[in-house]
């Protein structure tokens, strides 16, 4: 589940400029066999449709194809008939079964070549693992015949673009982390380049927490006239609701005005950015240091407060606490606690967050303690309820909680119930 | 990542039998301006291609395109001619952006009718709810004239078979679960009447860890003289390399046993389950007990391992120690040798490791210590670099990694580092 823009393009100063444009639609076509046999899921058209939303490109269709080069030939020639610009993922690999570079060249009707730049970053990757190149690998530095080269930041086969009298095809290597490092070191300032930068449309992004995607969307229309040409959209996203308006500036400013004092209480930030992100600046600009004990989720506060670089000046450490002698020896809960209450409680959370913040000295404890399932669950405490507490001088709180879904959704919405109780204390 | 079968079909078991069938080819039409923007993940080519795969059923494209009539129509018209059934998804809704309906209908030159059974059960949900249906949500029962009815278990819009000269085409509703409904209720039994239930194409998955995919390649290639009717194919994942090897019977056992034989080391499993699942079944089995110890991944080894129902039963805790103080008072590590070999160190890791284990009083204790960056590197110790240690009662071992990528590459790659030499340790 994404939380933030993938992009991070102009969403993280609040506002993103959705300028006119030359090119203004495009296609994707994900190569891969492994995605259409439920082995892989496939997020590029998703990840790229957004990508290209918030630079004004319409994203007209994505096909999902096979490693069977005629039929990607056949769609690249297809898709270069219907729009602006072609994106073409996976397939760049070493192994056989990587068909997409001569699909590519055939379609175009150019030539595959080598590439001496791509060779050379090659050659610098191989060196510093001290392995040498197979044949295979090797090929990973072909190209076809005068694209536009861009290195893999992550990875060894290149991102290209080569430009056509029918229009641009670009080629990406599949696997997400190196099609986010092509993207966002190259792709993101070309298409920049290309989408004209004339003040126009605006967009804003308000993240909001606690509340239903169904109440907020009553509010806002409740409290908003909107103009026609003011575009509001919801989205859902796990722990939090992002509210999005687009529009001329003159009409998203009042709007985003109006927003700002009708969820103050509960509104994130108005740039999209995670609930952890937003939580990490705001510790470090107070100077706050936090310990984490968990017990249902085992480690994910920890991790989901730590994904944030430089989240080290805020994070002294954790216990993961999941058998009960843990909550005891290093936590200091007391064992009479555990066995009036039982270990998911309100008391026994409480006794957690303090034990952490005293073990580690921190400013802050947060903790968790429930039941992810499938199984534990009873009448009285079924799969699905855990205890959140934040524990610090102003003394410790505690919240209680009901979760849907399966065992990774109960344990991912405790992550961000725990990331927003702490956000709450902090922000006070 | 989704690990195992969404269908529960016979993956788990390694070994899927392929039967030879009436319906072979199958496209996935999935419809929904949603799914180009960004806003809403499409996992519908995914979920059908995985259940049309165990029954035999090749997956041959999937397109996705927004709610516009002309395109979804034409789609239609164009899949129909490529293989024998075409699954349109979304657009059956209430809402001014539900078009399919329409479109198919078109497409195949049939009317839209109102339909009976798919009326009585709007009325039944509607009393339920003690409510009058409006005029659009009574539209959900109409359907293409002369389509088999299939009524959605968790919503209103049925699902519709037609069958065509041309083929068959399937309407399904958007929603994941109304689509899951239709399909585990009705979808399935349809797809096992028209395949026939003959042994015939055999898939397994090897997945195979610390070798490279070219590596893997090479000495598969060098070993099988493969027949043509066998296919190989690989997917790097983070840490682990899965190798599919598809075919009939009689060619894929031979091969399977020479696999084995081939990475006998390095072989996780034969079923293509993620590391952490096929280590907690060998903890488990073993009676074994583990305590972890992270810096770099602050919880997410922890994590990883708890993500499997019951690792109650194997996991006692873990310590996030990311503060120094936090290493030598919770995990014991020596004051000197911080400053002797700096956090990031194998000799740390190794106290780490074993102080781990002493704390919670486990069998095996493992640890990291890394630099995930983006900051925090030296020429000496740069960013990607890190220890993992595993301690247990035959000693402790340590390992160094490099890793290239971002601060969450570094961290994930740690994770999975982290599980395999666990695993290397357990099933000595």
């Amino acid at each position: 589940m994404r939380e933030t823009s993938w992009w991070g393009i102009a969403l993280l100063s609040g506002r993103v400029t959705v300028p006119a444009m030359k090119i203004s639609t495009a296609e994707v076509i994900a190569t891969g066999t492994e995605l259409l046999q439920g082995r892989t899921l496939n997020r590029h058209g998703y990840v790229l449709g957004d990508l290209l939303i918030a630079h004004g490109v319409v994203l007209e269709r994505e096909t999902v194809l096979p490693d069977d080069p005629h039929r990607i030939e056949g769609c690249i020639r297809e898709a270069m008939q219907r729009v602006d610009v072609v994106f073409v993922t996976g397939g760049l690999g070493p192994t056989d079964d990587d068909r997409t570079l001569g699909a590519a060249a055939a379609a175009l009707g150019r030539g595959v070549v080598h590439d001496p730049k791509a060779d050379a970053h090659l050659e610098r990757f191989f060196k510093k693992i001290g392995r040498v190149p197979t044949k295979a690998q090797r090929g990973q530095a072909c190209i076809v015949d005068g694209a536009d080269v861009w290195i893999n930041p992550v990875g060894l086969a290149p991102g290209q673009r080569i430009e056509h009298k029918d229009g641009v095809v670009i080629l990406l290597p599949g696997p997400p982390r190196e099609l986010r490092g092509v993207v966002e070191q190259d792709v993101v300032p070309w298409l920049r380049c290309c989408t004209q930068d004339e003040a126009g449309t605006v967009m804003r992004h308000f993240r909001i927490l606690g509340l239903s995607e169904s109440l907020i969307q009553e509010r806002v229309v409740e409290a908003l006239t909107p103009s026609p040409s003011l575009d509001l959209s919801y989205c859902a996203r796990l722990g939090s609701v992002e509210c999005r308006v687009t529009g001329p500036e003159s009409d998203v400013l009042p709007a985003a005005i109006c927003l700002e004092e009708l969820f103050a209480d509960d509104l994130l930030n108005a740039t999209g950015e995670s609930t952890a992100v937003t939580l990490a600046g705001l510790l470090t600009e107070k100077g706050l240091t936090v310990a984490t004990a968990e017990s249902c989720t085992a480690g994910g506060i920890a991790e989901a407060l730590t994904d944030v670089p430089g989240s080290s000046a805020f994070l002294l450490g954790g216990i993961v606490a999941y058998a009960d002698a843990m909550k005891v020896q290093h936590l200091g809960v007391a064992a009479g606690t555990l066995e009036r209450c039982g270990a998911v409680s309100a008391d026994v959370a409480a006794e957690m967050a303090e034990g952490a913040r005293q073990a580690m000295q921190a400013d802050l404890g947060v903790s968790i303690t429930g039941i992810a399932g499938p199984g534990g669950g009873t009448e009285e405490k079924p799969v699905g309820l855990f205890y959140i507490a934040v524990a610090g001088d102003a003394g410790t709180e505690t919240f209680r909680y009901m979760a849907g879904g399966n065992r990774a959704q109960v344990r991912g919405l405790g992550v961000q119930r725990a990331l927003e109780q702490l956000w709450r204390r902090v922000k006070r």
